[in-house]
């Protein structure tokens, strides 16, 4: 049977029919239903009590194919069940930034999940200029949970080989492979420009051997290190914040992948949110330069904090399991230089995906609003072209830079330079 | 109901009731069957027609624990689904270095398979002194066919994956996660040491921060990139070899891993038989040099025959499916430059698990029968301590030493330095 989406009709009877979820909405006789309509991939509603807004919750439902594109990009409907799985992993590891799922059924490939109503997409708020000043503290938390405690250094190798095997995603990973690794470095059809993006600037990137190999070398990583369970997709607008809260949404292309792959996609976003600052920062006779230190100090904040917290959770787990990932030793020297170069060779690899994450939403199909919603074409292509070398360089020289004050100082620098 | 090892009678009618085996004896009436009893993990049967002897197959039965060690030491009998497994697979890529499968029986956990009778284990040989002409073109085939095939370089990501999930093979990787990577490098109630071998020698593999960090870096590879099937235990007791023939057989550890542990695998012990040959090479009043020779030759000839082979598969399969792996390009220049990246960072992590590979040997629970078989506990020692001092070389400063020439040069610096 063809798919249709939901009418309001149907889902109100569902939701009413499902005792966790309608308890939840306080039992209402009636429900209000809107479809909210910005997923890429999914349908996903807004439910709640009509009396009583407050009382809402999120229902997600994946169609059998790509929401963006439409029918003639089918995708298989066992991506939701990957979502819930990967969503009520994070969440145990990390309640306090991972919504709370309430229902599943697998049958309607559909979920019903925590409704965050006072939180904001980050990219708006990035776009709007808003100060999160909980922000790099929390996502470093989320970052040192869910990378750690799905890795070798926590688990025992039976588990960590099963968790491997049942997270396989080869669609949605197919997705990351072409969109981010393969088509923006070719002449893609599916690849889109600035109508002032210089062509060099294009052809730089396709026919640099240097940037090439770079990319080659993280695709292959993302194809082939199977680390941790990854989000797989976290960039800001998977993240959503207010004042006081963070949380990570929309894990559907969880795999167990390379762990810098999720911490690269978060200092990509923000490295684009900064070079488009330029820009949204002017607006209203403004000046950008002091949100662009705020967006700066993020990438900062969050490295050092992830690698703190990292650390910390790998020097509990050796403390109270008195094992060494590397074996045992007389002293702790050897640990503590392997762990000092497991960081390095994480931020090694989380500076080259943060590189291809950042050409492909410059160059590839899927695109980021602080870039397009900029209405000046030759102001849009100038940062358009600095985000293209601030991500060539971080490739490039992704193992000579050695801190994350290298990566603050390129910004700068390809900032400078315009 | 309690494993007991199968009686010849017992053995002698089953084989009788397989009509393809019976038929391949030759339909006998009376079978000889021996136990061949050199089995690590399982037990070994020649089954021949009574009256025309040089009919023969190979029958190997898992028994449902590790046959060196005994009860105590228990492995599920699956492992023999995932031996004939990985037999057919290699088999179909490498029809000419792998033996035949007849036979596998799932209830019995049991395989009949070709006889090699007119072949020698390749360890025995080395040890003899034997020149194998057509070894290192043989073993650079095998290497690169079944290398590549099983990769992303070839496969499509789906079938890839599947093939990934398909192999996991926790219980004999586990087996090498600490025997190779973590007891020889800590105080472990399962490592044995020579009577002579000097107690800095070993302090020294325990106690070199870099040394560890290195081999900590190899063991991260192992359990976590799935680059490709392995055969998983590639040494010169898993190779049967005439003076025309190369075999490679006991595939039971295969699984889908890191491309260079198998090339490591066998350039380990090709050093290992180098720096034992002084010994052995000296007896009846012979003179080791000529054969140390050849033995390093084979390294190099191992190492370009696989590279010129392996580039060789890539690019035609890259003509004939004009595609390649870092997405098309305008020349061919960026792709040649990947190539070569990417077989410098295989030729990098060779070196890393050669090293790993060495030290388990000599201070780990299992040992090579060069080694062993050296009487003389000075002599021993003294070649285990040059053993230990290439294999440290080999990890510490595996990403410097960039052409195969290098490993050479070291193997003889550290025996000319004795």
């Amino acid at each position: 049977m063809e798919f249709a989406a939901l009418k309001a009709s149907e889902l109100s009877a569902y939701l009413r029919g499902v005792p966790a979820v309608h308890k939840l909405l306080g039992e209402p006789d009636e429900l209000d239903i809107v479809e909210v309509g910005d997923g890429n991939l999914n349908y996903i509603y807004f439910a709640s009590n009509a009396k009583t807004p407050e009382m809402s919750v999120v229902v997600k439902q994946a169609p059998p194919f790509l929401r963006l594109v439409g029918k003639t990009w089918p995708l298989t409907r066992e991506r939701m069940e990957r979502e819930v799985a990967a969503l009520r992993r994070f969440g145990a590891l990390c309640p306090d930034h991972v919504p709370t799922v309430y229902h599943a059924d697998s049958q309607l490939f559909l979920m019903v999940m925590q409704r965050l109503s006072s939180h904001c997409i980050l990219r708006q708020g990035l776009m709007g200029g808003t100060i999160y000043p909980k922000l790099a503290d929390h996502l470093s938390t989320y970052l040192a949970h869910t990378l750690f405690f799905g890795s070798d250094l926590f688990l025992s190798p039976d588990i960590k080989k099963q968790a491997v095997a049942a997270a396989v995603n080869t669609e949605l990973c197919r997705i990351t492979e072409d969109l981010v690794f393969t088509y923006p470095f070719e002449d893609h059809p599916s690849n889109s420009y600035s109508a002032a993006l210089p062509r060099a600037a294009v052809d730089r990137i396709r026919r640099t051997p240097a940037l090439r190999v770079a990319v080659g070398e993280m695709k292959w990583a993302f194809m082939n290190r199977a680390e941790t369970l990854l989000h797989g997709d976290l960039h800001t607008g998977s993240i959503m914040v207010n004042e006081d809260e963070t949380y990570v949404i929309d894990p559907e292309f969880a795999f167990y992948g390379p762990m810098a792959f999720d911490i690269g996609a978060i200092i990509a976003n923000l490295l684009l949110a900064y070079f488009s600052r330029d820009w949204h920062g002017r607006q209203d006779g403004g000046s950008p330069e002091a949100y662009q230190v705020w967006l700066l100090d993020q990438v900062r904040a969050i490295w050092s904090g992830f690698t703190a917290k990292f650390l910390s959770l790998w020097r509990e787990h050796e403390g109270r399991s008195k094992t060494h990932f590397i074996g045992d030793e007389p002293d702790r020297a050897c640990a503590d230089a392997f762990k000092a170069r497991f960081m390095q060779q994480l931020f090694t690899d989380t500076l080259g995906f943060a590189g291809c994450k950042m050409i492909r939403r410059i160059v590839g199909m899927a695109k980021v609003a602080e870039i397009t919603r900029i209405p000046d074409d030759s102001a849009r292509a100038a940062i358009e072209v600095r985000c293209l070398r601030c991500a060539e360089t971080l490739l490039v020289e992704r193992a000579s830079m050695t801190t994350v004050d290298d990566v603050i100082d390129l910004a700068w620098k390809v900032e400078a330079a315009a």
